[in-house]
């Protein structure tokens, strides 16, 4: 049911959590584990809090940037409280849930930041959605194993409800391919100079955030760079 | 909402589940935490893991057997696995959560035993009903702090559904706006000649979709504008 679905743990700090996020992980069947840049792994803390679980361990996949961990997914998911940062679109938990379970045939990565800092605006910024788990306003300081079980069971506990899978963005483009063709819109832009030193942080955050929530299909993103080379192509004339 | 609901542990080896279940407790905005013979408490493991909920640990009455625990109240639910084992009813966790909400005006108690072995035979005769948590066939092994995860995010989930308020997209950019984009960046792509009279049809379809499902807002569609318009000066020289 869950086999394209990807838990990624960024920066992890403490190799426990990770433990305890596998296990959370196959209670409710979820097999696929990506790590970027984890603190300490392996670890036989780690394996000491996976009790049952070292397969989900031995199987992960260790990355050192979150680029190249997303590479290949067609929708990524960030979990963060930052909701009001970002103009990235922000999913709640329901939403989150029925758009995976419909999407379950395609490759989704849902991705954890660090113990204290969570996600960074730069990690942020390869989300297609920001996803905020419902908190009490008094405490909102989820543990990373603890969110990695509530948006497990929930999803567990929706795939028990509905078994069916019903329509799928197939088409989509993925990450790679979206992120080639904003990598070059960017660099047409600073040939143009509308991207310059001094605002290029802010315009290609706000550029990654626009693209990102467009959901392009692979034939939208041939278009854009058929644009961006006829464009370039001018321009040396 | 929840003040009626105490999360009752039995038997708990390890202080660190102690910590991480206060935890999980308050970020669902639950206080009332109660410990029957825990192995080890208070400890500073428990302190260490119950970051920010020192509080409810505190506060944690203690006891030395389950009935002194739960005088007083007048429901007990326990968390087991072992459904079948008894003939006391068990509850699925839409049932409970329903039941719990109904009744949160009168004292409830949900127990959660020991983490190898669960909730006694014994201890279970003290329970109104029984919940089992849904989990994979293939590894049903729920960490204790997980499972009063699971439960408290149910039912403060469920007591956010009334006061839901959808949010409003008031920075839209209206129709006009996005349109004006729009046919700047068709004039734009006509000068570079990857519009022509043959594709002009299809092609400006496919723009208008793209740019219409994104949800531009005004901000970008200035920037959007801005793009074209930093080409359009460089094209001219």
């Amino acid at each position: 049911m869950f086999s394209n679905i990807n838990i990624v743990l960024v920066n992890t700090s403490h190799p426990g959590n990770i433990g305890s996020a596998a296990r959370a992980m196959k209670t409710m069947g979820f097999k696929n584990l990506s790590l970027v840049n984890p603190k300490d792994f392996p670890s036989v803390k780690a394996d000491a809090l996976a009790v049952g679980c070292v397969d989900l361990l031995k199987n992960a996949k260790v990355f050192d940037n979150i680029t190249s961990a997303i590479e290949g997914s067609y929708i990524n998911i960030g979990l963060s409280a930052r909701s009001r940062r970002a103009s990235i679109p922000t999913l709640t938990i329901d939403e989150s849930i029925d758009y995976i379970v419909k999407n379950s045939n395609i490759n989704i990565n849902l991705i954890f930041g660090n113990e204290s800092s969570g996600l960074s605006n730069k990690d942020l910024l390869v989300c297609d959605y920001i996803l905020s788990l419902p908190t009490h306003d008094d405490y909102t300081s989820l543990n990373l194993s603890a969110a990695v079980q509530i948006i497990t069971y929930a999803l567990y506990k929706k795939s028990l409800v509905t078994k069916k899978i019903s329509k799928s963005h197939t088409n989509l483009a993925n990450a790679k391919e979206r992120n080639f063709f904003i990598k070059s819109l960017i660099l047409l832009l600073e040939q143009t100079r509308f991207i310059t030193p001094k605002n290029h942080i802010s315009l290609t955050k706000r550029i990654h955030i626009l693209f990102n929530k467009s959901n392009l299909e692979n034939e939208e993103v041939n278009m854009l760079m058929g644009m961006i080379s006829s464009i370039s192509k001018k321009l040396k004339k």
